[in-house]
């Protein structure tokens, strides 16, 4: 079985989500950060010591996109992948890096709005050059999902799992809103409404809290 | 055929080597760079307006993983993928994500320097938090090439193709080096011998110019 190392209020949740969109049962790890860091016991699962990790009997694989992958073909039969023959397999392939590419812009605002010496106003570095790129997956984002119900065509997948917390959770920490973006708030309104979603995020997601027991 | 749209000094290099990889016919339009960046018809290509893209048909594609594992798929029977049955496919997955985790870090260390207003030295967000992340990633790399001759396991794949720039062409953008690497400055040394690199980095890669004609 599949053990999911959560780290508390972090991407690990969409595992869990993923995990009960497909109904495959897995046992969860919780790890409370603190002073807002992972503790040395999660940064000792995996030598690149990231978010998340799962680990599958020898088995630990850090990186949320590779382990959606991975879990969707070695258990889900490939339900919520995309084959290679189906006309939309070049937007699944594309959707399923554009998290890490949001995220390496929102590092970078964070970093040049830390390093920029205690003013209390965003860096012009992150409101030019950074928001500018960022600016320029979202744009992508917006036109995709006014042809399509789901970000990689007309089928939930993998890609959904992946994106989705960028355009919630990730706002909570400094990242870009939404609010310009009719059809990416349509669709958040839409999937986060899914029973899957609702159940992981009871489960994980960034307002749970460990269980008691 | 294929159309690889190259920005002159970039990622978009690596296609032009996956193609030669796998002895397919392609394209080459060349993009000169501007005062460093990216020409207005280069930006025009796709909304995201990132480096690299190609076009085939009437398919507008970004993202240089998605890019190798589409043309791999679709054009080359899967040769240069790794497929969910075989044992090192979680390694496969993992390291076609490699180099756009390593590429946030990039950009925020260059962030954070050019945000801390003037100062010659590295900021201490790049030098501190950025780096032990970056060094995260670095070190599992490092353990991943101890035991295998390419990066996802027995066999050259796309994984070689994406983290190849990152240990090459980035470094001439103060990206990390890797002098206190071993077996990945072996690893580059052996890669870079392969008669497709060499040709390919003849016609696109960083010392390369735009054909005259």
């Amino acid at each position: 079985m599949i053990t999911i190392h959560h780290l508390g209020v972090s991407q690990s949740d969409r595992i869990v989500w993923l995990m009960e969109e497909l109904g495959l049962p897995y046992a969860l790890k919780w790890y409370d950060r603190k002073d807002g860091l992972a503790p040395p016991e999660y940064l000792a699962l995996h030598p690149a010591a990231t978010a998340p990790v799962i680990t599958d009997g020898d088995l630990v694989l850090a990186e949320s996109a590779a382990i959606c992958e991975y879990v969707s073909q070695r258990y889900g039969k490939g339900r919520l992948s995309v084959a290679p023959d189906k006309p939309n397999y070049p937007d699944y392939l594309y959707f399923m890096h554009w998290s890490n590419n949001v995220q390496g812009m929102f590092f970078s605002k964070l970093a040049a709005n830390a390093a920029s010496g205690g003013q209390p106003q965003a860096n012009p570095i992150s409101t030019g050059v950074l928001k500018r790129r960022e600016d320029g997956y979202y744009r992508y984002l917006e036109q995709q999902l006014a042809k399509n119900p789901f970000v990689a065509g007309p089928d939930f997948t993998c890609a959904d799992v992946m994106i989705l917390f960028n355009l919630t959770s990730l706002s909570r920490f400094g990242g870009r809103t939404i609010d310009d973006l009719p059809n990416v708030q349509a669709y958040v309104g839409r999937i986060t409404k899914r029973p899957a979603y609702v159940k992981a995020m009871a489960i994980a997601g960034p307002t749970a809290t460990k269980p008691s027991k």
